[in-house]
């Protein structure tokens, strides 16, 4: 049970990371190089599947128990015109999951992965921030948890993803605090607005980094004050994930975005986390490259709700396949070159 | 039965291929517009269930009976000291495949495909294409038709692989023919040779260039000149494919020379194929630009042997789990924005 009681209560957690098993890490390299196939030739899938071994620490990584959490939250500067769409569609949507109509409902199923859909209370928007902190630090930390304690303890691999009208800017907003830059460097048109929408979504987030000024220094505090619900819960989800040793699987900028507080908190805070795809959303790509994670898919996908992670999980299974079931050089009696 | 006398039978049938189904791409297109999602937000998942719908003639396309093929061949030019591995490794990897355990079993079973390997003599290499035609006539349409023949009629999908040591050498050749320029121009690193390697490469595709001359203007008879069988029978289960209107997933470099021929041949020759991957080998994404084809990964692989093109059957599975499988904003109650 994750249950952290303040900010500085979840700051302390982030000093106690697990690191990772090495010797699960080297014994999966030294497979790799046995296999019958010129060296280095699956490319990112051999990479892959030594990041899972060393964080599962077998040197046989298994994806029998993955797990997609879906985390919805709603935004009070949705009200500022920043979405296509209007906040209704956070509650269809959320029902639509539920329904199992949605994109990650196929592709969940597609990937053999259990679907998770967590509502952090879709019906009461966070506040403005343009004129307050988005939340309290009670909000924040309940969040928090709330996604942290998302994350069975005995899951191979973790999927996150998010639903919340909006929260492109939100995660604009936090990117710019995390990393520096303004509104036109972190915004884009999201699920698709036009030009005018493009520029409400930059002077939303100019007016947020001036309201809130230095205090977004503090990632943490960032996080409370421009983040969002499901945000937070994603930041917690990462957290508790890397606490039990789980490798998480990133989807697209707002999931990132969020992700992105623990690399801000902690070094390494990340290195149990793969990106699952970069999106169309411009500024995904930009974030990955501070934060120096290589998307595995670019299908110019922009949906949000873990569908890229949920694609992406298909390249982790041929990773694993390759890694696990390949004969090596001696077993097939093949000239290693 | 695909069975062509002579070079000039070949030439006859590509010039009667069906073009698609018009009223499937529409009907497919239409749905596309009405699921639960911002109209492009699955990007390449999106236009990828649209050519499976049009070439199946089927408004929800089906991914039930995938077939891989993979060619194997020898060549004559691997004496040469083309490759990293000597051409023994041809049997050796055969068996391996007939085994269980190569690669490509791992990542055909892993995505629910069927894996045949069809051996085209690799006892028998091609004639070493610096001093000869690599093929005769009745050879080359021998292999056309070997591989015109694996094709099942009923499958919903083809995936197109091969093996043959010194093969990237032989699509080099082949693409200097088809396209123009030298061997600089056209040869890479393959399964890993050095920099002498590289030259050597270079130089063989070079003296073929010198050898066969004007003969090359002609895409079939540059195919029997520099290629090799099992370049031949990728394009004929290319070639027949097309007349079943079954969709093709190509691999890597040499899959996609392959491949080329019929593109050369026939204006709008290569609509029903889509491109797994791009792999390392530096000269394939040229390729695929000079035929229009965008890859769907990008993942470092250099294998062959169709692994690109057996991961990338996972994301037509995305796909269409997507396109067949989701609400659309009526049956859900979305609002559509």
């Amino acid at each position: 049970m994750f249950n952290a009681a303040s900010i500085a209560g979840i700051r302390e957690l982030c000093q106690q990371l697990p690191s990772g098993d090495n010797p699960a890490l080297e014994a999966a390299r030294a497979r790799q190089a046995m296999l019958t196939k010129p060296a280095g030739s699956l490319g990112r899938l051999e990479e892959t599947a030594i990041l899972l071994a060393r964080w599962q620490g077998s040197v046989k990584p298994r994806l029998d128990n993955i797990h997609v959490l879906v985390f919805a939250g709603s935004h009070g500067i949705a009200a500022r015109g920043v979405s296509a769409f209007p906040s209704e569609v956070n509650a269809q949507m959320v029902a639509n999951f539920r329904a199992g109509g949605a994109a990650i409902n196929q592709l969940a199923a597609a990937a053999g992965a259990k679907l998770r859909v967590v509502d952090l209370g879709i019906e009461k928007p966070t506040a403005d921030f343009t004129c307050a902190p988005a939340m309290t630090e009670e909000e924040l930390v309940t969040a928090i948890n709330e996604g942290a304690n998302s994350v069975p303890a005995n899951a191979d691999l973790i999927c996150l993803g998010e639903m919340g009208i909006g929260n492109t800017t939100v995660a604009a907003a936090l990117s710019a605090a995390l990393f520096g830059g303004n509104g036109l460097v972190w915004v884009g048109r999201g699920t698709g607005v036009d030009d005018q929408g493009l520029k409400r979504k930059a002077d939303v987030v100019d007016a947020a980094l001036a309201l809130h000024g230095e205090q977004l220094g503090d990632p943490l505090v960032a996080l409370q004050c421009v983040g969002g619900r499901e945000l937070a819960a994603m930041f917690g989800a990462t957290l508790a994930a890397r606490q039990h040793s789980i490798p998480v699987l990133l989807d697209g900028f707002v999931t990132t975005a969020a992700a992105a507080v623990l690399a801000r908190l902690v070094d390494g805070g990340l290195d149990h986390v793969l990106s699952g795809h970069v999106s169309a959303e411009a500024q995904h790509r930009r974030l990955l490259d501070l934060l120096g994670l290589k998307p595995l898919l670019d299908l110019g996908m922009r949906l949000g709700e873990a569908s890229g992670a949920g694609v992406a999980i298909n390249i982790l299974r041929a990773a694993v396949a390759c890694h696990n079931g390949m004969a090596t050089f001696a077993e097939a009696g093949v000239s290693a070159g």
